[in-house]
């Protein structure tokens, strides 16, 4: 597939944005007026510069206003035209957009929308020019891609053909199934573009809230089908209006643009795969190997200094875990309770393994269960993920790993029997006969990221891994909201909520300013007795955060729990969760381990799926609380 | 009046907002129910703690989804109150807010809605406590005051009133006129809100966009009227659900908050004054004294460092003005031209009157020309704005003013005779016969001010010197977009821009960065020849900002200019722009001055109101280029 993407979606100068789009790898670049007029640079100049970078330019646009304007500047209009024509033969471009009128005088006869445009096309032809006609979702007369078409088709010119934009139609709720009935050489160019779905005027959601496929809520998959069924071969083109890309580096959004269309490709792919006989173009999709099945987190690395090392430590020895084992070569410690394996990694020099400077404890690694780790890495790299390879001492285990967005590691790691595991080859093991908790597994781990990053990991996760995201949830912090979006592997086996903040006081946001970047902010142990586990771990004195009574009272209120029940939930700092389907969480929170972390123990009964949203917001009044007397 | 905020519409913790609420002076505060429920002390030491404070609480908010439920949840419900009653009763607060069932199954009978209210008010009267019924503009079955009205007019019960809100009144396009129909004793409690119009999920916008009266787009003083109208004497509340108050500091949010109602107090009392007969109840609403007129800026004061003093003083110089007094006992110095006046001020800690540091040259205070600056002083000081009055020496003058909200100074000057003016009391005055270039007045000053601070600057501006706010204007800056808000007097003579923007890294942040707070981000100067003026300056050495080529071709290709025309406006820099009643533009900007500030010679033509915001974008990228490459 040709990929481009237009110059509006970036931010910076046009060199800036020429340059971050060559780096990502598309293909080719639409040239938005106005970054054009804001250049101190010729036409020419811009002409060389994509040149030399390797991107053709796909497409000038837009042009707008031009067809059933009124009369009596219909010529003054040809005149503007002829002017652009000049510009995009300097630049080298032969695809002007013209997008539907949106004036108010502007007139609805069909047959004069016809003439007009084959009188512009026509303009067009002579200089080798081509017109692509697009719907605006806000034309005056014309919003749709059936109008657009009916109109190319009957003014029938070799010079005009239909522009298609996700955007335009699915924020309408039009249906593209029959795009398809288009012959695919009269579609001239495709725009794509995800949204959230948001209820509000399309004309401000489209200018402010555009982002890349796999960021929104739009089924961009089935948009695309009938285009490549229809025979299109040409550009796959991105024009994204975002405030927040607007104030990005250019450079890690062309990145992800890039990714964003591979992600939809691979999508596309998958719907078209069950037509009964697939269309040929197929082939022009990306396909990456298929992602593999994930099963659950198998460990998770501490960077720490040996005083942070130890102090962890005496933490989760708290918590009911174990120290089981030392590494053979390094100081490298690990502790386990149930399916929770902790290494604490004190090597100086180790943390993310020389990627970025140790601030105080972080979650340096995460290793995932999977079944075929070459393919997952395969399809990692595909997705334009960064591989890892690190250096391997004697008796240690190569194990295939690829970076976060953060540059932490995920490592991916294949089930294997007992005796054959890596802690029985990395590690000298010792049994501990310690009282445990009762914790079986990693339920959730939660990360702390910059506001403006979010995107970026949910779109990581989405493609190389094939994750769900669940839908965006907010919560007040007593010092601003904080938004929360989780992604899962398909069963659930992993699940990571990431939390962003735009205010600069609330908990979220002082974790990433700790961090100096995104890192871990919870990790949630899930066990079968709620009251057993907190019981063991609140006598074995770790803090827990402490709720208050008003919200117990409150609990009483509005559920039937008996007294006594609810004082139990009370004394330990239980909160409680109940959803529509009768699902039930019972957690509790510590308090934060060196002011970057804490720990959730949880229990989920009936299926229950969330994470408890509605205890957010006390918890972090009691957080926010706690802050405030140290 | 009695002047009461919801707890909801602050940021911090219970204890920080009711602080903050006391000090910004209300008589009450609403406990919004999460933050007591959040909070770690028992309701009876909420109860003290605004005793001491000395506010009371007013209402206690909200109840939720009673009336109507399901048959088989209303015991259940009835309980649910009970406990909530308790809890008033150790506030000791009698009202609470019920508002309407939202619930998909709840029924819509009016006489059953009756009943179960009038059982509610029943059990809350033998306690001694009160119900406010209010219509949720998304309501299941009731969402307006009318249908309110109603159902309390059935009940007929003496603990249940009617509470408004005008949000969920106003948001639905809803008519207050009639509520004048309501006994004024049936109505219970009044919350205001204002919002911006926006086409969105009422919901959404409810929950994230609702600002302070004054800072919206409702026309609130006809919500007010009729209520006071109808007699009633009880609080005026803000309930505000702000994502920026919601980060903001608490104190200046209340502070602002208070001036809100002051604010609308004001506008209501004009509309009551139209009554035929004035209500008697029209007392108890503030009364200041009413706006001065204002006849445009007699003159702007720079805070500069002798050696910046010389290079403003040489900028000054090549556009036209002349050094014509130094000040008889400071280090000041007077520029002029035309009717502008401009001070440098460089007295050692004389910047801004010692209120905050010098970082680089600094405009410090601003003039405003006013028919009577005692009455205006005393406005000023009605409406919570800090008066100042400074050191006097021999032979000067004392001149009224306030603070800004960033600590500069307005000086309020009346127009004095020639030989009187405070020029001819305070300097050495002497002629300097310079070439001009031709400015006239200062036509707008714009401001760039740190994201979070417009709200307040729009209300200072609006309440104190009854300042009319133009509506917000979006253009995008190469590294972000930037918002711009125009007040102005009433008859524009002075015209204040302000401009934020939300992106680091956008020419409005890089100068709140440079400030370390809000500053001045440009200086207009009218003329009435734009290209003798610039062609002037240009010829002194006055560096103009470069505009791209590319500006001009396409004005070419949009507009009937003749060539010749074209190239002036290019040579000059100058830029263009057209206003659909046929009102012209032209305008061209200087570099910034040491990275502060800069200047923007314009001529208006045919009633332009604007500022030229469709070049903005263009000015901006120049901006751009020119700090790139540096």
């Amino acid at each position: 597939m040709h990929r481009s993407i237009a110059t509006v979606s970036l931010s910076g100068t046009l060199p800036e944005k020429l340059e971050a789009i060559a780096a990502a790898g598309f293909d080719g670049v639409e040239i938005f007026e106005n970054d054009l007029l804001y250049y101190s640079g010729s036409p020419r100049e811009i002409r060389q510069m994509c040149q030399d970078l390797g991107i053709a330019i796909t497409l000038f646009q837009p042009f707008r206003d031009f067809e059933g304007c009124r009369r009596d500047r219909l010529a003054k209009n040809l005149d503007r035209a002829e002017r652009k024509f000049d510009l995009m033969q300097e630049l080298n471009t032969d695809l002007v957009l013209v997008c539907s009128n949106v004036a108010q005088d502007s007139l609805s006869n069909e047959s004069m929308l016809v003439d007009d445009l084959s009188l512009l096309a026509e303009r067009a032809h002579t200089r080798g020019l081509r017109i692509g006609y697009e719907a605006l979702a806000w034309g005056r007369h014309v919003n749709t891609w059936q109008q657009v078409w009916s109109i190319v088709h009957q003014a029938n010119h070799p010079a005009l053909g239909v522009l298609l934009d996700s955007f335009h139609t699915l924020s309408i709720k039009g249906d593209p199934s029959a795009i398809d009935q288009i012959p695919g050489d009269k579609i001239f160019f495709v725009q794509m573009a995800d949204a959230p779905l948001l209820a509000m005027d399309v004309l401000e959601w489209s200018r402010h809230f555009r982002c890349f496929p796999g960021q929104g809520d739009f089924d961009l998959a089935n948009f695309l089908a009938p285009i490549i069924r229809s025979g299109y071969t040409g550009p796959l083109s991105l024009e994204i209006f975002n405030d927040g890309f607007r104030a990005a580096p250019p450079r890690s959004t062309a990145a992800d643009g890039l990714r964003s269309l591979l992600y939809l490709e691979e999508k596309t792919r998958r719907v078209l795969e069950k037509d009964p006989t697939p269309p040929a173009a197929l082939d022009i999709l990306f396909q990456p190997p298929k992602a593999s099945r994930y099963a659950g987190v198998e460990f998770i690395e501490f960077a720490v200094d040996e005083p942070q090392g130890a102090r962890l430590g005496h933490w989760l020895e708290r918590l009911g875990f174990s120290c089981t084992g030392a590494h053979r070569s390094k100081a490298v410690k690990l502790w386990q309770q149930g399916e929770i394996n902790i290494v604490l990694n004190a090597e100086p020099y180790s943390f993310a393994h020389g990627f970025f400077e140790v601030h105080g404890s972080s979650l340096c690694a995460t290793a995932f269960r999977v079944k075929d780790s070459n393919a997952a890495l395969t399809r990692a790299r595909d997705f334009k993920g960064q591989p890892y390879r690190g250096l391997v001492g004697p008796n240690e285990r190569e194990i295939p790993a690829v970076r976060a967005p953060d540059g932490s590691l995920i490592y991916l790691v294949e089930p294997s029997q007992p005796g054959q595991r890596i802690y029985d080859t990395d590690f000298q093991l010792q049994t501990n006969a310690k009282t445990s908790c009762g914790l079986n597994s990693i339920d959730h781990m939660a990360m702390a990221l910059p506001a403006e990053s979010l995107d970026n990991w949910v779109l990581f996760y989405k493609s190389l891994f094939d994750f769900e995201a669940d839908d965006e949830v907010v919560v007040p912090d007593p010092y601003g909201l904080v938004k929360s979006r989780a992604v899962r592997s398909p069963c659930s086996s992993i699940r990571l909520p990431l939390n962003i903040s735009e205010s600069r006081n609330t908990a979220i946001s002082k974790a990433v300013s700790n961090y100096r970047g995104s890192g871990v902010h919870h990790i949630a142990f899930s066990c079968d007795n709620i009251f057993e586990a907190v019981s063991r771990a609140k006598d074995a004195g770790v803090p827990l955060l402490e709720i208050p009574l008003n919200y117990y009272d409150d609990l009483a209120a509005r559920l039937d729990f008996e007294h006594k029940f609810l004082s139990e939930l009370a004394y330990y700092n239980v909160l409680y969760d109940r959803d529509p389907q009768g699902g039930e969480l019972f957690h509790v929170y510590t308090e934060p381990f060196e002011d970057r972390f804490f720990f959730e123990i949880l229990q989920r009964k009936n299926n229950y799926a969330g994470y408890g949203a509605a205890n957010v917001a006390v918890r972090l009044a009691s957080l926010a609380k706690l802050r405030a007397n140290r």
